[in-house]
């Protein structure tokens, strides 16, 4: 643990947020998406909601705001009747942290696989909502280092 | 071992079975496949018989009923007569434990192969009954575990 | 995910879990514990509690009755006047699963240490209370499975 | 699998018994034993009995008959009032296989935990019998095989 | 060494031969075969006759008997007027195990290679004789272990 | 990188710094320090400025409170009238992130790299002050997460 | 650290300076490129500024001469008014060890990605200027060595 | 070093040696040969000469008659008037062990490092002649071991 | 297989042959000797007979004139009255290639295990002769290279 | 090849001198010495002579003048009227480079061997001429960089 840095975030996850840069992506999967299947690096966060570990890095890892949605969620698959209020929980937590006014895209379940895939890293976690599992893609750190 | 596990299954079987996400499979392989050659991941089980391994890991083991055939089972060669009692073994053993009523998609020995070939892991047994190789797709599990 | 684990199990707990065997020990830590430093065999639980953990493995997880304390805690250093309320939420849970009337050993800060390095795993949590470390020793399994 | 050779005995734990010589131990442990933390190389047969797996190997095998004892047990412990039937039928096994008389030697629980360390390997078994661990030592294979 | 198998077999070698299983190909290589360029799994018999590694292996390494040719040549360079001997021998030598008349297929060199480097594992021997590679197809066993 | 955290700070500086606890300690390393031959953990930050670092790391990093001296210094060797204007820099960084008066502790050059050598990282620097290195021992994240 | 070599290079990074070839090229990315995502092998300098590691680099490393550009530059993005006072400084410092006037050659964003991923090496460095990504291209040694 | 073998030859170079069969091709990179980036296997003869290699080697290494030319050289490049008496010297060296009148045959640079990328092993030298790179085919040792 | 030298050796015996310096053990197990459980490094030469290894590879293999005995063999066991006619083949095969008139040393078994131990490899052979194990320890090659 | 640096010098083996810090030890090993069996690390520049190779490093390559003797050679054995003529080629190499007058220790032979052991380092080397193994000890780098 360190200071100012969340005790869910493990020593794993924040060497690949850290490793991660402009435009890079990473799955947040629920407990039940074949996440060692489909990563590149796997990222335990086993027995974690997905709200907290958003919670916890965004103060940490920056937004792509140069796409118009650095957020993708996976679309309700037609005719399915299902609410999804995560999103909205999901979209109040991100509106701290950027001014994109529509942060998430919107992919079927199998293009979403084939995205999770080719991201980054995929971070397990014990997620049980519907329709949790969101990508997030890495922006920029810019403050002014050199004058 | 651990309590209300069998001791059929192996550290590094759970490992497996635990990892795997919706959609994911798993092919308990009889025990002439060739297993070590198709095997992204290969779990050793040499010796056991398939129904018994079945058993040990259907009460942990969600199927998929989110398609019409969660298992999938080795097509009889055209023109062979052999009978295949163990299907129906298998039947009973699924029917505990899914309310699909026809469990089984049946795939020609070359395609089975190539499917053994994408699958999460391979289990080598010592299976010796005809056409008793068998491909489980894993389902979710859907507790409500948050209110 | 399997049916009936608990979601804050992830598969490389279960694996180790299931390896250990009679007598073998397994650490809880909390949050500041050295735990890299010291194991033999490091399991990532970051950011949950050691009583979450303990509820999710007991039902599990056979304690060693042939010793005359399963446990082992972390000794109060002496002149300390802190309370240690979470030893009695920890009694709480092991009661439901041993008949040992009193299931704790207590050692010394820096004996402790040297017992978490030859434990089989370390188990790193997130937990933030006071003198909350604990060692488990893992009994038998004994169903009589042949007749 | 290959002729004549049991189906039993996984492509490890043939390698490993062939990859013996004269006076190495192999260490057949029971579903309990703590055979991960004590394996300089583990085999897992998970779930199959002792005796099945003696039975399968001793055609293969030979025991040492250089020295008195070519197998061990674990001596009961004092005041311990069980009875240990399984030695009898290993006695049984053992001597369609060798000439000793007497082919056991016992020693103290956590003796044997030593020597299991220095063995060869562990072959990790779901024997769930009372103190049927059991030590075997290579033999020398000695057909005239030059002229 | 193990009894009753020949001591020409190394650990390494019956590992590889029983992981195969039923269709999966094995290539016993001359001395002048590029193997370590070509092997998937590379088995050193450096040294030894090929007809003496077919001797020691077929008694335990069932021949493919549900293709027409469960053995492969690598056919004759046209306008070669070679002679090839050790295709007799060969032929004898398989004849005791199985009962297919003609059990060679042949192949030009350059698709030899290509078939060796989808073969389960190549064996390097110090064969010497002219056109004296061969892949072998390994078959199944049948013996009825279940009533 | 990360927000709020330096970019000196490499992804395995951070996930080292993360992986200690109470007591473990971490060696800055001068350019001419023999650091790969004595870490247990190598960590490269060539070519940086060990106040540079300490100054990047000391807001994330806690300092051991539980002893005398949290940071260790390599003594000045008898007789050497070299001056060591560095220490009033460490000096000065330090005192910002703990209230111990005097925060170092002095040891002898030999027992500074036996020290070295158990500690669970070496940082290797381009730091080319004189008597520059320094070992610094973690202490405790403390803050109030549970009620 | 080497006489005559700057204390920025570490000795991952002359390595790799030294292995590279005629025509290998190698990527100083700064603080937000994806470079762990993108490296065939990443080198670590985080925290530097790609002008002190061209400063370090360029007396031993020589830049291809036989092609018309040995850098390369990422294009601004059409309709960017940014300005990229970085580039004049890179030019003044390849001017001191290359006679081609125009040193270098503009490749838009993406392509300069998949650039990237083929060259030798991606150095991840802390720099913060726009577009200062660059792509250096070997060339040659040719002392006189033998007459 | 052994008996009658150079002393240019290390343990690394003759075992690549040895394990080549017949047409598997090897390659002797000068010192600016982009070796590294392009090899399957890399082995360091650095600051050595190739024609001392090639003296060293060829006593023991049959180069392939069954092809036209058991040697490949880079082409001069069009309109380049460099000469290469480097060739003259190893016609020579290899007419001692060849009867094939014209051992070289010529491929473009590009095509070279295609070739390069294939061959066997890539052995890299300090060698600075001009157009100095060379690839060797290996062909059979074929004494009569039988009668 | 290279030129003048047996195809008896593998790539993996001449690398260690050419490894070992001055003083450096290599042991040339029989059949039945513990070579995988005490070797430091094993070479398999499974079902080659002791002499004929030795016969390959003396030529090339140097022997220690600096000691006595440069050749060490296991001593027969008190009261054994077995023949050791391999001893007399092994010392017509020796005096070959060192002048030392009585070339073995004996120790007792197992002080010769502790030595294999220790020494740099061993080569485990098919060799079925009484008391064949032999250790060889490597001389100087010492022609005048340099004047 | 960079410039600047000889082409004896491989990637490998400037990466290991500049890991080196203040008091590691390297040594130079002749074509005799048991060099891989001794290496913590082993450099592999066989068929160069050592003489070069000092040539190569020295000037890159600070010599400890805090100790006495920075170098270390082996002692002549009693009795051996042997002469040493590279030993003072040898002092005129590093007299270019260190002031320290008598720049040479002595250690007996076994001595010596343990002394290898410990070093950072082994270079093997093909050098001939008789004790020709020499041990440098790595200085300082002093260059004033911070003002």
């Amino acid at each position: 643990m360190l200071r100012g840095i969340s005790r869910l975030i493990s020593p794993s996850l924040i060497k690949v947020l850290m490793e991660m840069g402009h435009g890079d992506e990473i799955v947040f999967a629920d407990g039940n998406f074949p996440a060692a299947s489909h990563a590149e690096r796997l990222v335990s966060c086993d027995g974690h909601q997905i709200s907290d570990l958003l919670e916890a890095i965004l103060p940490l890892f920056p937004l792509d705001e140069y796409v118009s949605h650095p957020a993708t969620l996976m679309k309700v698959v037609e005719g399915d009747t299902v609410r999804t209020p995560i999103w909205n929980h999901y979209q109040n937590l991100l509106q701290k942290y950027t001014e994109v006014v529509e942060p998430f895209d919107y992919v079927e379940r199998f293009a979403f696989y084939e995205r999770a895939k080719k991201a980054y890293a995929i971070v397990a976690t014990g997620e049980n909502a519907l329709y949790a599992n969101i990508i997030l893609r890495k922006g920029i750190i810019s403050p002014p280092l050199k004058e």
